[in-house]
């Protein structure tokens, strides 16, 4: 199973307590929803935000299989929390996959040597930002929706709409630059603190230095692995959920749990009925952690091999990333509903916040419907079609 | 199917209103949580208080089919007031299968002129109410937790262990009566408005009119039949969160809802996947109503047979109702959940409170375990043993 | 639950020995396929082949609830059978909706007389009969799939392209006449008893009064309910696949398995899980009664209505037929696979014969495409969208 | 994926036209039943008996991650065989684990040059087989049932009763030895080739230095993994017959399936259905391809360290096996079955054979129950207890 253990993350004494803070403070959090000012700033003292940056610009260039197996285990304490965690790096990888050397070694230089966090307003489906052409740039103006860490972050990324060509094009601009207001508009049933609210651009100045992806630019195979990034991120966070519920409930089950008045035993822990319970939350996160880390080898390979790639390779990282996906959302919805089978009633008290599991899983694994992702593994799997390369494929 | 429409339900402008209101208010109600009083005036100005109780005590005398049907719809709406009214009726139920004709005379005959509310304090479960004789009559100390409906009720029901014989006994009370103090601790995650808080007796006298059941008496398979009656209650709570979960979806896909960006259809009520989710949720709610009136047609036949009864006859009751229950757990759950993947993203949102049909379900269905449920269904499908006559059979 | 107890088969001997008959011998049979004439002969002997028909006629009027009972009682012991017995009262259906009253007169008269058996050559997917008009009348040529029950028969139903307008038109001929010659083609995986060889006509002459429906003829609501009766059977054959399933797995785990090793139990009928197994398969054949006695009963109220029922009244009748439809299709499948999991490994003995009920049922389960149906019932759940009365709904 | 490439058999020309032959053979030869003298000689031909035995006893000693994906590989054409020819191996795997270095060498030397077949007739299960001591060695007397590959070998591992200790001893016997007479009463409903007959020993004598585990030895933790051995051909079985199932369906739907009626699609493999149906079928397979690479990859690195191995490794090995033993039992179930309903009604014609994927699954699927499977998983997700060797896990 991939591990962190190879890595500086396992000496990482912050680390550990960071985990137990947010998992302490996980249910009082999503009761409150809002900006979590504090334990962002537990994530940055931890040195977690450098894992994504090349050791060339001062990171600390883990493998991107550690990165998503401490999404997990973030998520499975916290999952908003391990949404604008691995945000952060989904921005970091996008501007190793679309900037220049100067841009990276701009950005993730600083970012390495400052500690800054990225947010983005990338949302494909909200074309409402719009880009023109103006002096050495472009100015934007317009709304987009759903642009998680972008509060509180120092960058972020964006992709607007040019124009003319009606094509869309990706930047990178300092959040606390003039124009940019971020809403207060993100009240969702789960992930509360994801800071998902609306970023308004008021007459924004981009300078040609700082596009990312020009408009008339089509992305290559290899910079359209962010979409398998960004799904990846998913997959973990999900996966996170189910593992977090499980841990939850076997907790509950071993120290507040009674047995059943005609269960036969004494104690929860030998209710045979849970033990079946067990057994099956057990396979939904183990099958979906098999296919997550054959996803994340996948995407590994494919993005240390670099602009080489070719599309068949890049399809098999998109199959085997859709095939966790499927898996890790129906996993997290299973595991944080079961988890009141074992709990049982008294376990439904508010205190102990267990519904944010499902809550949170159910919010999340709204991003992209379910349902056509199984048509692009049916299309795999009986045509040999791969995922043509799209915002969520 | 059932339906109220034989009944002096259908013309009951009153109750449209009713239901109308409750669905309106029903998401910022279960966010405030706490003490609904005034829908609860509204369903007593309804005169739905009345509809259990015999013609004779000045009562409508409806079918429980029609009550049953009553609580789906109302629970449709709002599943923590469907629990209060239905509730009510439940403790209705035990004065006539237990109280003697002058007690239903006397209690059922003021509930009908006075427009009472009943609450209870039942849970059998909890053994910390303990009655200790008294002159003519029982004193009873002690707490009981989950008291559904006993904040703002009249009178209310209560089962109290007998100091010596560790027997049960139940009895009624007013509910104001010196030395009954209403906690303020049900706090959950779901049917957060059914005032299921604990209540404390401090030597509350008795007297022996009020017994409804005397500790040394053993229910008569009649008498049995109440737990029947309030598993039906749980059954048709289930089932009117999935119908409601299920209007509210649909709703909102006629109105709200956008089709996928790849689904090359112009409205989301064309969409194949959405179509085909419709599909299995109406299902879930068709099978599980077929179960739930035949157990209502099966259990108004035994309670309208009375005390002669056969234990057969009673176990054939408490099997329909076990599979009904089954069914309609399930589909509460499933469907809830589901709701979620035809409305999308935007659907997640907090201000739509869709998330309460799950909670509620989820809080609801831990009343007693599923699993048990099961394996009573299976040693009647392959032994042929009827359920034992028991707190929850 | 529908009953056959009121009817005249309560009383019928020969029913009984020959549902013994048909479960002590279908394991052998299905294993050498072929006709079954002696059988056939025995369903006759025990009038059954006079249900259906008008007691004007000289037939019993059985209610179709009561003939659909028995079509599930003889699939329990052996659904080939069932399947001809019911294919037989579907076509004397056919006659009642679209015959004249002479026709009825002189075919049903016939049958109740003289105890004449029915078959078919109506599957509408296969349109290579086809009709040309000739004298007063019509000479039909071509081949014609799936006629189960025509072999053995005596008179059987037909449809047929009429040349000129492609449209279809229906009819009844004598098996034995000239021309019409029955393949020996029907060697499937199950239902391996059904007959539904390919029938081949050479220049077959049909005479005008023996048309049932002029190709001309645009089939009203009442007609169009034959496609009701038709799925209708599917699922009575579906269920009684399933029932006789679990019948088979309760024999054998009383009288001949053995407890696991691990099970901590003496008999096979106390182990926990094998108790578990029952639970579910009781609730799939529960479920889906409970909507094939639904779909059974409004079928039989738009029947006897008449040609007066409305589009909406047909269209409610195919939501309920096609909802049993699902739900019969899934136990008939789970049941017969789960049936092994609870005889354990020396039940899959060939001599047993078990799995006869799965080839059976995915044999049948085939006949039109249970995704089909699904979209049938999303659009009625979602859009409110009656299904259209065609060759399926 | 686990992957043959490195191996000698990617250059194995025999292999190729060996797996053709026997898928299609393998629906005549499952109707047939009986002895696969023709195939085994194949399969020996191709150098397949080889693979397990160590280089420096002439073998081939290819890691079981690759014998592992050829059991799947054949399986996939022919699951009777593949069991045959994964049970040679597990004879050859169980004279490493309990075999003293001279016994190893005088076996498997033996067989890896004169190409010699193993059977067994080690059903721990059935206790008939006694064995008493004699001389210098043993003498057997009883019967075996199931002894899988018996019929047609040249060694054959036995387990037998030591009669004063009531424990088991395991031994080593020329199948053609004198008393040994292998029965005809293998007919079951899938698997028909596996040869699983009983086997009669009348007084037949096993020399001392034949006795591979002592009826007084405890097999040591190494010794156990002779179960996980087991357990894991069962679960490369099952994704086998999985595979093949999908590759089945995908050849006739792109070959000879007709588009439904109403799909709107000229070619059935853009039926919408078919697409989302070949998606949770492939879901199925790799899912449980996952897990079954992680578990022979477990029990790689566990037989590999020897007997140096704590119990807990052993432990995790078997936790593993488990995992995926239930993953890929439900897959073949699941597959096997829904390949019918992508194919269509003429699908089930016998002449394909299409069945036989779901009998064969439903047949190797008993060896041991799901449900038990499932406790032991529970008992290590819940409370961290590490499966108890034993006689199936």
């Amino acid at each position: 199973m991939t591990s962190a253990s190879s890595s500086t993350l396992s000496t990482n004494a912050e680390l550990g307590s960071l985990l137990e803070h947010l998992k302490a403070t996980a249910a009082e959090r999503d009761r409150l929803g809002g900006h979590a000012a504090a334990e962002k700033q537990l994530i940055k003292a931890a040195g977690l935000l450098t894992l994504s940056i090349p050791e060339a610009y001062g990171g600390k260039s883990e493998p991107w299989s550690v990165i998503y197996d401490l999404v997990r285990r973030i998520a499975a304490a916290d999952s908003a929390l391990a949404h604008v965690f691995s945000f952060h790096h989904l921005q970091i990888a996008t501007v190793i996959l679309y900037g220049s050397p100067a841009q990276q070694r701009q950005w993730l230089g600083a970012t390495a040597q400052e500690g800054l966090w990225w947010g983005n307003a990338m949302n494909p489906l909200d074309q409402r930002l719009v880009a023109q052409e103006f002096a050495d740039g472009f100015v934007v103006n317009g709304v987009k929706g759903f642009c998680s860490g972008a509060l509180g972050s120092d960058w972020m990324t964006l992709s607007a709409i040019h124009r003319e060509s009606k094509r869309s094009l990706y930047a990178v601009i300092p959040t606390n630059q003039s124009g940019v207001r971020i809403l207060d508009d993100w009240d969702p049933v789960g992930q509360r603190q994801t800071d998902s609210h609306s970023v308004v651009f008021d007459s924004v100045f981009i300078p040609a230095d700082s596009i990312l992806k020009a408009f008339d630019a089509a992305p290559t195979d290899f910079q359209s692995l962010r979409t398998c990034f960004a799904q990846l991120v998913l997959v973990n966070l999900y996966l996170g959920i189910a593992i977090g519920a499980c841990q939850e409930a076997r907790e509950y089950v071993h120290t507040q749990a009674r047995p059943w008045i005609t269960s036969g035993v004494s104690d929860a822990v030998n209710d045979s009925h849970t033990i079946r319970r067990f057994a099956e939350m057990h396979l939904q996160v183990v099958a979906a952690t098999a296919l997550a880390d054959q996803a994340a080898a996948a995407l590994e390979q494919a993005f240390e091999k670099g602009p080489r790639i070719s599309p068949e390779e890049r399809g098999h990282v998109a199959v085997k990333v859709a095939e966790a996906k499927v898996l890790a959302h129906r996993a997290s919805l299973a595991v944080s509903s079961d988890l009141f089978e074992v709990v049982g009633a008294r376990g439904a008290k508010r205190a102990f916040g267990f519904d944010r599991f499902w809550r949170n899983a159910r919010t999340h694994t709204l991003h992209d419907p379910l349902d056509y992702k199984l048509d692009v593994l049916g299309r795999w799997a009986l045509q040999g079609r791969i995922p043509t390369p799209d915002l969520y494929n």
